[in-house]
């Protein structure tokens, strides 16, 4: 039904549009315009005819963005080659290549901070946290700008071109670039689609954006990885109480496209046969792993619990003490790229290979490290038992110095550690959740590792590969309080054979790091910049989602009544700028009847100067009913759930029948920070 | 911060059971029961002091249903045993062997009937329609009573063994299954949990048991086929219109516990050396498809698409002619047993491998016709290439005659179609989800032995075994309307190398048969039944989320007045049993104010016997405020909406501060019976 009413819409168009185009006489090259634009009509409505436009849009959304991805994969591997190629050909002389190390990706990360600092201040850090609070309903247009997308774009690539040293990941500022670009495309679909009528056009777009928003988040993951179920599975924990099973559909599609394009630009390039896993993973298939293992996955699981306790803590510590301490502060605000250069020209020295950097197989780019954790023949065996062949490529950089690999695997969690911490105050673009995948992994691998020392003989034959899988699962699953990871890890391996213990460690770590009310990674960063998600709030706030409205509500507040007439219609349109205006019966009374739409005043207004005659309110203009009231007694969370849900920009406060408030997004905002001062 | 109250709240329990326990005079045992009563009161406070009771719930409905899963696939496999070593032992005497081959499923058939007939009438059918609309928060408690639980395990038993002659499956009634035991888990739950508030505590164990009706969806699914992660999307996917977040974690929690069990299991009782998936196939890993066989996965999707369509109408035509004939009517109310009887010896005439069944290879059971579907090597080339040696066992059935397998497998897709939509009408327990997946395994190995056929030589080795995959999830997914069948086709396999295209076929399967507001398997099936489920409404009646509730309010209600007296309150106790009632500033002013619970009312009315003073409504118990209101606009969409995702039983409708009406689940359903009646 929905779909030929779209098809006569656009016939509609179709018409519409030639003619206005060929009446205007001051548009050059005319004719040419109009055979183009008849031309792009003609395949916008054969497209229609088949699906809506938005569906395009989807599709549309996935492939750009595997191509995004793609490129920037790309870029990022020519630029640590050439690291690499320059550090290789300076072997000999030490002190050259200690600046060689340390120098690259300081100056790197000191460019990608300096475009942030000079073009876009909003495009550091993850994006997910803002990503999340935008999925709410509330609007940061900011953080959607053009600028913002190239200043993310270039300064992600830079952070990745740093490589291992800074330890930083993509899939953060992804899924924020995803949303960037589903705007775009929404727009362009709704321009495509619009219809002349005002009101609807305007709830529709948002929807549509709304909608669009949620199959970013799925894109960018799925984009990023070539994981399209996980990318939808990480769609509906970003979001914040409800996921529209409408969405579902939408996300699927997309998600499936992005990881399809991501595929088959790699098989194109040369690189693989097929369509294959990124980390494809060897494991043996025929007894992946021993029944009774399950009990040493489910200790990885709350070991991985713990530790991430322990690193939320540093983090959340770090974020503290640089909004307190005065240095910090001034060099986070005015000197970004002193900052960065700095902070990563430590880094680097501390990983410089001929130091501390041989101990911690610092000349692995994430990539390799990963590969090499997921090997699946232990490690130690190699040492214990000299017959069989080394590997050289796999074990090479974990005892390069001939030290027992677990010494290796211990101080690389120590120092990764603090590093880590420091790096995520590093204010360019970055994600957080691959270095906490590679650390899970070494993790899991150490206690793999040891397991198969302490257990192995008797014919049994340890796969610590599974362990450095589940580890990666089940840390960066406590981290950000999901369950996606588990999915994650084994579509980035495809090895499903260890789906369950994966699961089982990812479920005993969240639930460990989750104990308590703590707040994950993102929160934690949602409470230090203030966003007004009431999700993080809540955990530093428990009382804020049981506060009444009601005591929130200024007295004074804009309303029309329904004898106003010109002059105070004008006056209301000049005062404030919402897009909804509640009409009450009189001022006196204060008995509410709906709500007018400002664009029909303001019709109205430009309107009206022709006119003589002296008319009221109810006969210009449609009062609308208002479907749902709230009361003042409604609580702050049932209130913020009832305007990220309904999708409308404005609620009505009544009390008997008399209006007492109006509540926006806004609004919204206000009585946070009310409460927050409060308290 | 909950974790705290909750164990305060045990810990008085305790105290409290105790005492009243032990002054209890008229209780056999006193002495035993208290010692025996603390220690599990002890235990629980213990239990409590990790997690909350709930969570315990959730991990006991995952593996109380891996056990009853378990149990059913083991007594199956024996019933199933007894009938082949029967038919084998009459080797010789076709008459006999007749008798034998369609007798044992009819007799099984009927008595599952007779089962339904006489204890309860609802175990019939899949379940999941109904499922679905309680999800919405309709109360059926007669769907979750232990007699239609112990009726619906014995009656699938039997249909289950009647085997491949019947082709139905376990899926649909072991969701059903699973929201019964979770009711009763629930129950449990806030059994030990349960505190003293009356009104919190009704609200509470309310949204703990939408929260364990979700969960049971989930663990329905992982428990049936050990595939947890499809089971959280399944119940993501059947939920109405929105998926809570909060439910995220118990889902992945309870389904994980499900499938860890259902695996174990399979170890314990020597099936499998390790956890494994159900269907374990051994795909080449190095080279699993060639990038172009994308389109022909895309091709195949299509093609499920439309062949989903056509059996979907066959499927609407019969249930509809099953409503019209008269005689069908007849057998179908009053001769159950007779009827099943009668319809599943036709079908296993058909079947009869003497006959026709010879060419639809029936003497397999469910599970050793997807394992052949599965094979990878292909059928075509054993044939044509006589230097490889024929696989007897897969290939057997399939060719017994020495027919091209094409042959075949068109017959078997010709014939089940026909005999699929007639099962469809047995008054049995019995799920229409493995049927639909086979049926779509042979649609994908069809079109992947012909593309074997077309496109092979050159060095090119196609596995049709990846278009039977891919089939199944294609077909089950159209056929269903849900994505989810893509992941379980992955889990099921362990094949996590075609996720890429079985996602894709999938997907377009979808499109095709979602295209036209076409309504899904089970909502064909909730439109015959007249469920209250709005989302299946909306395909037969369009415009109906778009009316306006206002049109249906009834004209008179009941309600209270600010200052009801004794007499005005028993009275409305009496005529209605609603749990609120609605309060009113007088009945001539209308004003809400707010609304009173009914088990507060009775606390007093039963207590107010011996006072004397006339007392006011307001004196005696709290006017609660409704926290949302509606007006006689809002639209039914919107109210069906607010109802579900409110957790309320009751909302309100007022206009201009007066009260209108009352919406209660009840009042939905006689607004939906209204409107359908009227057009």
């Amino acid at each position: 039904m929905e779909m030929v009413g779209e098809e006569r819409e656009n016939q509609y168009e179709t018409s519409h549009y030639k003619s206005s185009l060929i009446s205007d006489p001051w548009k050059p090259c005319r004719r040419t315009r109009a055979v183009v634009k008849e031309c792009l009509l003609k395949l916008s409505c054969c497209l229609g005819a088949v699906c809506g436009m938005h569906w395009y849009g989807y599709a549309a959304l996935g492939i750009v963005m595997a191509f995004i991805s793609f490129f920037m994969d790309l870029s990022v591997t020519k630029l640590l080659r050439a690291h690499q190629w320059l550090y290789v050909n300076l072997e000999g002389n030490n002190v050259l290549q200690f600046f060689c190390w340390t120098l690259y990706p300081a100056c790197l990360c000191a460019v990608g901070s300096l475009f942030s600092q000079n073009i876009s201040p909003f495009s550091t850090g993850s994006g997910i946290p803002e990503v999340r609070t935008m999925l709410v309903g509330i609007q940061m247009s900011h953080y959607l700008s053009l600028t913002n997308m190239f200043t993310k774009f270039l300064g992600l690539i830079c952070t990745l071109a740093a490589g291992s040293t800074v330890f930083l990941g993509k899939v953060g500022p992804f899924v924020h670039l995803s949303t960037m670009v589903g705007e775009y495309l929404s727009n362009l679909c709704s321009l495509v689609q619009n219809t002349k009528k005002v009101k609807p056009q305007v709830i529709q777009k948002d929807k549509a954006a709304k909608e669009m928003m949620v199959v970013s988040a799925a894109v960018g993951v799925a984009g990023c990885f070539g994981a399209p179920i996980s990318g939808v599975l990480f769609s509906v924990e970003v979001m914040c109480s409800h996921f529209a099973v409408k969405h579902y559909g939408p996300c699927f599609l997309a998600a499936a496209c992005g990881a399809l394009t991501f595929c088959l630009f790699t098989v194109w390039s040369g690189d693989e046969e097929t369509l294959q896993p990124l980390f494809k993973t060897n494991f043996p298939a025929a007894l992946p792993f021993y029944p009774l293992e399950i009990l040493l996955f489910a200790s990885l699981g709350l070991l991985c619990g713990a530790v991430s306790c322990c690193y939320l803590f540093c983090h959340r510590w770090m974020l503290q003490f640089t909004k307190t301490k005065e240095v910090f502060i001034k060099m986070l605000t005015t000197e970004k790229c002193l900052y960065s250069g700095l902070v990563v020209f430590l880094l680097a020295s501390v990983t410089f290979p001929h130091s501390a950097g041989q101990y911690m197989a610092s000349q692995y780019t994430m990539k390799q490290l990963l590969t090499s954790l997921l090997d699946s023949s232990s490690w130690s065996s190699h040492i214990h038992n000299t017959s069989v062949p080394l590997e050289p490529d796999t074990l090479s950089e974990w005892n390069s110095s001939g030290r027992p690999v677990y010494l290796s695997l211990v101080f690389f969690l120590f120092m990764k550690m603090w590093m880590l911490v420091l790096a995520c105050t590093l204010p360019v673009p970055a994600g957080y959740f691959m270095p906490v995948f590679v650390y899970g992994a070494v993790l899991g691998r150490l206690h793999g590792e040891l397991a198969a020392y302490l257990f192995s003989g008797g014919g049994m034959s340890f796969n610590p590969g599974g362990y450095a899988l589940a580890g990666a699962a089940a840390f960066s699953g406590a981290v950000t309080h999901t369950m996606s990871p588990a999915l994650l890890a084994i579509e980035l391996t495809g090895q499903f054979a260890h789906a369950l213990p994966v699961l089982l460690s990812t479920l005993l770590a969240n639930a460990v790091s989750r104990s308590g009310q703590r707040p994950s990674f993102y929160d934690a960063i949602s409470i230090s910049k203030k966003l007004p998600h009431l999700p993080s709030m809540k955990k530093v706030y428990p009382q804020l989602p049981l506060v009444e409205i009601g005591q929130f509500l200024g007295s004074k507040q804009i309303q029309l009544q329904k004898t106003a007439g010109l002059e105070e219609i004008q006056h209301v349109v000049n005062s404030s700028s919402d897009t909804q205006y509640p009409v009450v019966d009189t001022h006196e009374s204060q008995i509410f009847l709906g709500f007018v739409h400002r664009s029909e005043l303001l019709i109205f207004l430009s309107g009206c100067e022709t006119e003589t005659v002296e008319k009221h309110l109810d006969d210009i203009c449609c009062i609308h009913p208002s479907s749902v009231l709230l009361s003042p007694h409604s609580t702050v969370q049932e209130t913020y759930r009832l305007l990220s849900l309904a999708g409308e920009h404005t609620l009505f406060v009544t009390d008997r029948g008399r209006l007492v408030g109006t509540i926006t997004w806004t609004e919204m905002k206000r009585i946070f920070e009310a409460f927050t001062s409060e308290t």
